[in-house]
């Protein structure tokens, strides 16, 4: 180990997708990277903001392979920091958010090395603003719960049922496997009419937006074939989006 | 009006008060800005980014006095895109978390002036993550839920009650004048052992933090002088943070 080194370890957080929506924090911390350790999901542009000389390794999936187990990371996080000094681990949304950041960081404290966290913009409340969708409004939700679709378990969050009940916007991350179960449990608490948009890739290019009602978004889910990464947010507040207005005037016109 | 100008309103998040934790692309939209409407909280190494010839009004709360009223600050922004061109309206945090950025966005348009919202971090997911608090973290809080202290009309949310039953990590949001009655809830629902923080100006030099469970919170929060603005974290991650560790491990050692 070259004494000169002081390794270190950096969490950031690189936003929803659009790589313009890194903060200043996150790129001064890739300007000072001696290694970065990049997810799926990172746009390239973003690897523009460490030095050249950096060593930047791709942790994310493969075609056909799953990822890199999560314990390789860490471990490969440790070995770099101590090898070549200031590893920067950048992931995407915020790496608080179902981002895993809170193992990663009591692994890699265990060896004694400095971390640091830059939070990012999460997905859960970017991507529906970026449609148009407010998380809060007042009058119209005065909170917002996020849950992740998939529990460490593989199932669907219980915290789901409670949440159907209460006037809260509910933002679903890595759900649309669970649809049909999320929209069984608005049934359940005869909230049929609720708006509901799912939104692909957004604030990317790709970007791709469906909206409805609890009742039909399934099939218009599966009419336009949305899939994953994809979030799901359901209250009244999808209807103020301006974007996603002329829709829900033509479902008035229908039921009318 | 000059025919050369292109009225445009962008609504910029800045970020929870590390000046460094605004997104590139708000950095870019205060680069291109004529004007700037700036919040209170909103640290004056921003408006830097700004064109030294940008006029640049300070919209928040004034010392003894109250902010600008909602209406004349959207009418301000109205004007000042018609007479100038582009004006950068700078909010604390994200514009749609409590922010009402998307009430801003409805006056504007009907203008028929451009907007453009550029998200930004939220204190609500940054000041835990600042104090090494996950929101999330598996097999201790798979959701988290946002709420505000204060509704519109004044009272402390009801789905609170829905919160303190879920597992849920609890973040309320201008909340402090309400702490007594947050804990009466939780107390209801019989979590008097449930981890609590309170940080006031998160993130910031400033920062001030107050930890213990639901029992001693409020006593704890009163000896040490906690104020707005400041956010209130309940949920089992809290115990999570490497930084309030200590703390509870001597919570331990006083119950044994």
């Amino acid at each position: 180990m070259n004494k000169n080194l002081n390794p270190k370890v950096t969490l950031v957080g690189a936003g929803p997708g659009d790589p313009d929506l890194i903060t200043l924090k996150g790129v001064l911390a890739l300007n000072q990277a001696d290694v970065v350790l990049y997810d799926a999901l990172i746009d390239p542009a973003l690897l523009k903001h460490a030095p050249e000389t950096a060593i930047k390794i791709y942790v994310g999936k493969r075609v056909g392979k799953h990822s890199m187990p999560q314990q390789d990371t860490n471990e490969l996080c440790v070995s770099m920091a101590i090898q070549h000094g200031h590893v920067v681990r950048l992931k995407g949304g915020d790496p608080f958010v179902f981002g895993r950041g809170s193992e990663e960081l009591d692994y890699i404290e265990t060896f004694g090395i400095k971390t640091e966290v830059v939070p990012g913009i999460t997905s859960a409340i970017a991507v529906p603003s970026a449609a148009g969708i407010p998380v809060t409004k007042r009058s119209v939700s005065e909170s917002f719960w996020v849950v992740t679709g998939t529990t460490s378990q593989g199932e669907l969050s219980k915290d789901l049922e409670l949440a159907a009940q209460s006037t809260a916007t509910v933002v679903v991350l890595m759900g649309t496997k669970k649809l049909n179960e999320i929209v069984r449990v608005y049934q359940d608490f005869g909230k049929s009419d609720l708006p509901v948009a799912i939104i692909q890739s957004g604030t990317t290019a790709d970007e791709k937006i469906v909206a409805g009602v609890i009742e039909d978004i399934a099939q218009k889910a599966f009419d336009k074939h949305i899939k994953a990464p994809a979030i799901i947010i359901l209250g009244e507040v999808v209807r103020e989006s301006q974007k996603l207005a002329e829709l829900y005037r033509e479902v008035v016109k229908i039921n009318a």
